[in-house]
């Protein structure tokens, strides 16, 4: 039985990551709205993407980066919003296709950067769920999420439904996306399978992590934005300073910090990434590191003290997407194990109207 | 009088931070060679730069998309490493060009992707300190960094140089080769005249600081880098959990995990991101965190424990140059408040061979 919570406060963040197989679906339901986008993109011969986001979504924008270099060969990065909005800079943007990602819409930076870059000729296309918010009408073309109604302040359905986008626009413009709508299903299936087993494998493991204060959390290639996403959520609901590195990054000066007390967690998928996560692991092991281990290559890290595999994914673009679950669900359980409220973190609310 | 290390141990890590205007000295004076860079770019018609590095270097790659987008117009990025060492991507480099930052220029995968760019028909530019190093030799150009020697482990000169490589070929590129060499030349008088005051300024605090395990350190815009190599610095030297966070990222999650033990290093510069900066620092303060204000605009934070402000710079783009400096005199004053050698770290080399 997994383990649920004995107190009686519904937890809407745990029951949003188990909505989240259901939402997949939809987003995959919904295949033709990606096939004009990608229509149009290929229209316009473009040859750079730009992703622009905070926050969940940024962590999205770095998985972008691997599915558009990856599957269509596009040269895609996370592009710098202040240069556009705050400073103003000459740059030129009549090849580029600019994707904001904003589960709101509403974020203040994002929608001026995405008009910006529009009145200085891109084509724009805003990721959001929320199709009547300020993103979607800045923008000349608009994905949906279809996540549904998320009420958790930290993003779940929303977020994997952001990566899932992503991977499906790439699949299409790659001439792909009958095998990528395919294999998104599948995945759906795997996280809808995997989920009651990994809800059980991280509770004693979050109980151990109660007096954690500090994590690195590592990935590399298309594991990063999941390191990424898994960090912010760390530290959103369960208050710890978790920063995700790359996995050659740890060496280049983190790996100094490590201790007993600031444990590693580790994301091992099966891709030409993967000796380098190893060795990485292996280092923070030496420098006297707790590892958890986690992805579908998990035990392939050796010496983890803790083992979270997930299942492999129909497609190893898509790992990421079963990857993030144990991050979830460690996340909900470490929260519940603290006595915090995962769904309404601390000065925390679920648009973030900061500039 | 500056606080002097009361040990025998000659500290290698602060002499160089002493050494840094002499270093940034010898560098302007060999600003022919950027000149002859920036010709091979301008024949090109590069219009796409691709920057990659790993740990300090990275931060300073950070600064490059600042000072290309702001001074050229050009479109610069932090490219993915992996996308085309590990996963060989198939992407278009022939409007591109390279610019691969490495002190000791042997860095493994940046070699790497230099080469492979190369192979592909981006322009290549290695910026290194060893110039006989297999980065060097493997790039079409190098621009050279004229540090000297450096021991530390942990990069000082090595850094200011590279951020103010970037600078001069950026103004170069734009035709504004002497007005950088000039302001280049007196950041290096301000930072020689600021150096014996911060010093002493940076000791209280560190001394307070001897028990905390993890910051923040937030700037926004041209000052990101700063605060990524600030992150850096912290964490190798002093063993810190330290995150480097875009003011508005902060407020995108992390803002929740903030308390009294978890103090925030805010780079305030007179720029037009000065109030995003500003507003982000009174949310930290708001959640209890103890602030540290730095940069030519410490003054503007409003109720901050500590001020360490730095003299504006001769213009905004080089405001880096002089923010650098109280994060890099701090981390070796707390290292020596903790016992630790910030020349040494546990776990690190000077030439990082990680994957």
């Amino acid at each position: 039985m997994p383990r649920r919570a004995s107190d009686s406060v519904p937890d809407t963040f745990l029951a949003e990551i188990r909505e989240q197989p259901e939402a997949l679906r939809r987003l995959v339901d919904a295949r033709a709205d990606v096939e004009v986008v990608a229509e149009a993109l290929a229209r316009r011969g473009v040859e750079v993407v730009r992703l622009v986001a905070h926050g969940s979504s940024d962590a999205a924008a770095s998985y972008g980066v691997y599915v558009f270099g990856l599957l269509p060969g596009w040269t895609a990065f996370r592009d710098s919003i202040s240069l556009s909005t705050y400073y103003r800079a000459e740059l030129d943007f009549s090849r580029s296709a600019v994707i904001a990602l904003s589960q709101s819409g509403e974020t203040p930076d994002v929608v001026s950067y995405l008009r910006a870059a529009r009145e200085r000729g891109a084509l724009t296309v805003a990721v959001t769920n929320e199709p009547r918010s300020a993103l979607a009408e800045a923008a000349e073309w608009t994905l949906q999420l279809h996540a549904g109604d998320e009420r958790a302040v930290a993003a779940t359905k929303t977020l994997l439904n952001t990566f899932a986008v992503l991977a499906l626009l790439a699949g299409v413009a790659a001439g792909r996306g009958d095998e990528l709508a395919d294999a998104l299903r599948t995945t759906a299936d795997r996280i809808a399978a995997a989920l009651p087993g990994l809800e059980e494998a991280v509770a004693p493991i979050a109980t151990t992590f109660a007096y954690v204060g500090r994590m690195y959390v590592i990935g590399r290639g298309i594991e990063f934005g999941t390191a990424r996403e898994i960090a912010l959520k760390l530290t959103e609901t369960c208050r710890i300073a978790a920063e995700p590195l790359t996995s050659t990054d740890l060496s280049h000066g983190p790996i100094a910090a490590l201790d007993a007390m600031f444990p590693v967690w580790a994301i091992a998928s099966r891709d030409e990434c993967l000796p380098a996560l190893v060795a990485a692991a292996a280092l923070a092991r030496n420098a006297g590191a707790t590892l958890v281990a986690t992805g579908n290559a998990a035990e392939e890290v050796p010496d983890a003290e803790f083992c979270l595999p997930v299942p492999e994914a129909p497609r190893a673009v898509l790992a990421p997407l079963l990857s993030l679950i144990p991050g979830q669900l460690f996340a909900a359980a470490l929260a519940r194990a603290k006595g915090l409220d995962a769904a309404q973190p601390a000065g925390l609310t679920k648009v973030t109207l900061a500039q």
